[in-house]
C-alpha cells in the first residue's frame, strides 16, 4: 500500500482560481489536512477524512501528514495562495530533515495562485518590474532582518509585496515598517492595501506612503508598495516594464 | 456594443495549471491576441479570430487589442504565466497612459502560475523565505541596474528567482550574474535551473554556484538561487522559514 502526499495551493480565496491539477489531487484525496479556514474550502463526501488543525502549529501538522503517507493514505495539505510562498512546503521539507524514514515518499507540490499575484491583478500591474516579496511575521525573523531588508529593497528600487502585515499580538511591526519606508522612498510612493481577495470581502486601495496608516492592514490584507516609476493610470496602479 | 478586455495568465504551459476563471474567459472571447507561441494553446472555434504576433511587439499588440475593446470585441490577452510577471498588463497599463479615451473600457487581468512558482514546487521550496524577483533581460535596463540589484538582494540574503535569464543576443549578461553572485554569495550557494516547467520537455537541475555554467540556463528557463540557508533535503531543496 504505497502512500502519496501532495501539498496543494488553493489560491486566495475563489474556486475560480484554483487550478484543475489541485481540483484533481482533492478529488483523488483520503485525507485533507490544513489549517481550519483552509479545510474548510473543501467540500466534504464520503470517504475523505477532514483534519483541520490551529495555526502555529505547522510543524505538528506536518509530521501527522507524513505519518499518515507513510501508512498509506493519500494525504493532501491545503495551502492558501502558494504553498510555497510562506505556507507550509517548507514546513514538510523541514520535518523530513528529521525523518530519513520518510524522505522516500511519493511528495509533490502544486503551486496556486499566491496572494500578491491576485492582488496585483486587481489593482493592476504594480508588480511589472523587479520585485520582492517579504513576510512581516516576526515570529520567524527578528525585526533586524526585516529592517535591513527593506532598506536593501528600496535600495535597490524593487516593488515590494508583504505578506503577514499585522496582528493583534504585534501590531508595532507594520508601524515600523512604514516609517523605514517612508525614510528610504520618500511620501509619495504608492502603496496598495489589498484585502481578502477575490472573497466577497475583497477590498483594494491605493494611497501614497504619507497617508498610509498601520490599522490599513490587518493578517487578510497583502501590501504592495510600488518602486520609484510606479504610477497611476485611470483606475490602475502599474510599474513600467523599463528601469530608468 | 460594449466590449471587453481581460489580460489573462495561462501558467508555464500545462493545461492543468490553467484557473477556470482565464479558461472561462477564453471561452467567452472573440479575439485572442498574444505572442505566438502563447496563441497557439488556444483550441480554434468558430467564432474566435486569433491574433498571433512576434516577440518585442508588446505595445502595438496592446494597442491593437485596446482598439478591438474599444470596437466592441471580447479580447482576452494571452500571456504565459501570470501576466503582471514580465509579461503584457504593464504594457497595456503602459498603452492606456498615451489613450486617455481607452481608461474607461472594460478591462480585467487575471493572474496565472507565474513560472518561477511552478519551478519553485517541482523543486521542492526554494522560495519558502523572503525572495526577490529579477528580469535579466537587458533590454528594459541596463547592466548597472541588474548589478546593483543582485548585490543588494545578496546582502539582504533574499532568495532570488531570474526571469529571462540569458538569449542569443545577448549571451553575457547571466555570465556575468553569476560572477557576482559567487562574489558576494560564495561557492557553495544552492542555485536550480528550471526549464520549460510543466511541459514534456521540463528538466529541473540544482547545483552550487561553483558548478553553474551560463549554458545550463536559455530563455525558457527560469533560475532560483537559494538564500544563506537554503539547503537540500532527500531529492528536494528548500529554504527554511525561518531566518538566522
Amino acid at each position: 500500500m504505497t502512500g502519496s502526499l501532495t501539498i496543494a495551493g488553493l489560491g486566495p480565496g475563489s474556486d475560480r482560481q484554483v487550478t484543475p491539477e489541485v481540483t484533481a489531487a482533492i478529488a483523488a484525496a483520503t485525507d485533507i489536512v490544513g489549517y481550519i479556514p483552509y479545510v474548510a474550502r473543501i467540500v466534504p463526501r464520503p470517504g475523505l477524512m477532514l483534519h483541520p488543525s490551529d495555526n502555529r502549529v505547522e510543524m505538528d501538522r506536518a509530521r501527522a501528514a507524513l505519518q499518515m503517507t507513510a501508512q498509506g493514505r493519500h494525504v493532501v495539505i491545503v495551502s492558501s495562495g502558494d504553498p510555497g510562498v510562506f505556507a507550509m512546503a517548507a514546513a514538510v521539507f523541514e520535518a523530513l530533515e528529521d525523518a530519513p524514514q520518510w524522505q522516500a515518499l511519493d511528495i509533490r507540490v502544486l503551486p496556486g495562485i499566491t496572494a500578491m499575484l491576485a492582488a496585483a491583478a486587481r489593482a493592476g500591474a504594480p508588480l511589472g518590474h523587479d520585485f520582492c516579496c517579504i513576510n512581516l511575521s516576526d515570529n520567524l525573523k527578528p525585526w533586524e532582518v526585516i529592517e535591513t531588508r527593506l532598506r536593501h529593497a528600496a535600495r535597490a528600487d524593487f516593488a515590494m509585496a508583504f505578506y503577514n502585515p499585522r496582528s493583534a499580538s504585534r501590531p508595532d511591526t507594520f508601524a515600523r515598517t512604514l516609517d523605514v519606508l517612508r525614510a528610504e522612498c520618500g511620501p509619495d510612493r504608492l502603496i496598495t492595501f489589498a484585502r481578502a481577495v477575490s472573497t466577497p470581502e475583497e477590498a483594494i486601495a491605493t494611497t501614497t506612503l504619507a497617508e498610509a496608516r498601520p490599522d490599513m492592514a490587518d493578517m487578510r490584507t497583502v501590501v504592495i508598495l510600488g518602486n520609484s516609476a510606479t504610477r497611476r493610470v485611470g483606475p490602475w496602479v502599474y510599474t513600467p516594464r523599463r528601469a530608468g
